[in-house]
């Protein structure tokens, strides 16, 4: 139950449930793993988010091959999963658990995008889902997560 | 099926199946994201690894609670289950797809080691889980994946 | 990787590649499993199968509240995912490896069905989800398999 | 969530956390599903159970093989990691999701065994792995699930 997001009292501007891009790209680059990852935020709707990432020589897993390491996407698919739910919370929630299925190599130097949908809400738990995509739009990685909706109200 | 490792063309000098810790470190370290995490191997027996990795900055999922972003956990999970069929394989292999489910919160400047075990080897596909502590042994998180054997013949 | 469906030596007429829901219905219901399970084709599309479950009182997971055991859930989202293949394969395969997350209780007397779709297919191993809901459309359980498919060529 | 066993109100004879085999199977086959699986207890531990279940011919996949189907392996993966936590909760509680990987075709007329052991135990929800045999001691399935142990409480 990690990635736990900021919380009310500790950000007291927050705005509550939210679908403005420019909020949830602000929200999400607070964290410095996020920017790291060069996130940005395309689109944000009901249960959906559009989310964009920049490659960076750190993500590669081998030198020869240079393909992108398996935990960048599936940091990416979790993250991409919880944030689905920010129309409804207006922040990320920690996930509880996850499964990644890798389907092709991200090669070298891609940029990714990531579409979250969220499954299923609960006041306590959600699932949410996340597919992955290179930049040609193949299908890289996808996947879902379970998330403590709870503790966003916290 | 990300995350494929060097080949035996890419990579002459490889050793083949190993238990030396130095040679699985030199192998494990070729790779920049895994040098980024600051990986190092305490131990490798059969169906067996040990692997330690060292906090950066970087890591934090949020700049208030400071914890490990669940990503990092991920990857620390797949690659310590990956490499654990080293003693098997000589090499990392391609993930399929993996669970993680996390257990508490990793906390700001916490380094992290991981256990992996094999599950179940088969020439194909084998099942590995790892368990990651971290610095006072607590168990933060766990999971399991499927790895693409076959490929390790290549 | 069970769930081995017929092969062509053994069903010599087996059609191959198929989106007839009878044709469909009949191959399913060979397995006695399946028969148990009152399973019926509602539909059978490109990457897509609906079916039906007809309720019975071993489902049963508790005398008092009568709910359906998560059990009978993660065999109907495991055949619904592998048989949405079957526009493509004409049989069904063995499962690698299978997610399921549970929303809410089926009740006492509720019949269910599923919907399968393919998330990615490849000549190897394919990505398959369903979705099962209850007599009042209710999603009750959702999930994902990784499903053998080299072994349909055999 | 489904799953979901007796309460207390339901059950005022239920005796709390335990580690008798014969109350534990008593309560287990009050599930008709359970019972239909041929389910016994064989041992429980602290955080540990083990059980068998008696092949029957509804649990064939297919009429030629004549392997079990998945679903039952799942099914057995489920309970097994639910009861290993009866030790804790003196009684089964909701699944929340669950991950199978399948290692090897169970063959027609095998009886199963299956040893389940808690990963983290939390008041709000658990981990809880295990592992399905056949008749030989060969692994045939194994898994995780994630449990909803803040219901026993209710």
């Amino acid at each position: 139950m990690t990635d736990r997001a900021d919380t009310a009292s500790e950000h007291p501007r927050r705005t509550g449930p939210t679908t403005d891009p420019t909020e949830v790209e602000r929200l999400l680059r607070q964290g410095p793993f996020h920017e790291w990852l060069g996130l940005r935020v395309l689109s944000v709707g009901e249960d959906r988010i559009e989310l964009a990432f920049a490659w960076r020589p750190e993500w590669v897993a081998d030198p020869d091959a240079g393909y992108t390491h398996g935990g960048i996407l599936a940091t990416i698919v979790d993250l991409t999963a919880d944030w689905a739910l920010v129309s409804r919370l207006g922040r990320g929630v920690p996930t509880v658990d996850m499964r990644v299925d890798y389907h092709r190599a991200a090669s070298r130097g891609e940029d990714l995008t990531a579409v979250g949908e969220v499954v299923r809400f609960g006041r306590t738990l959600a699932v949410a889902e996340a597919r992955v995509h290179d930049g040609q739009g193949r299908l890289v990685a996808s996947g879902r997560g379970l998330y403590h909706t709870a503790s966003a109200s916290s």
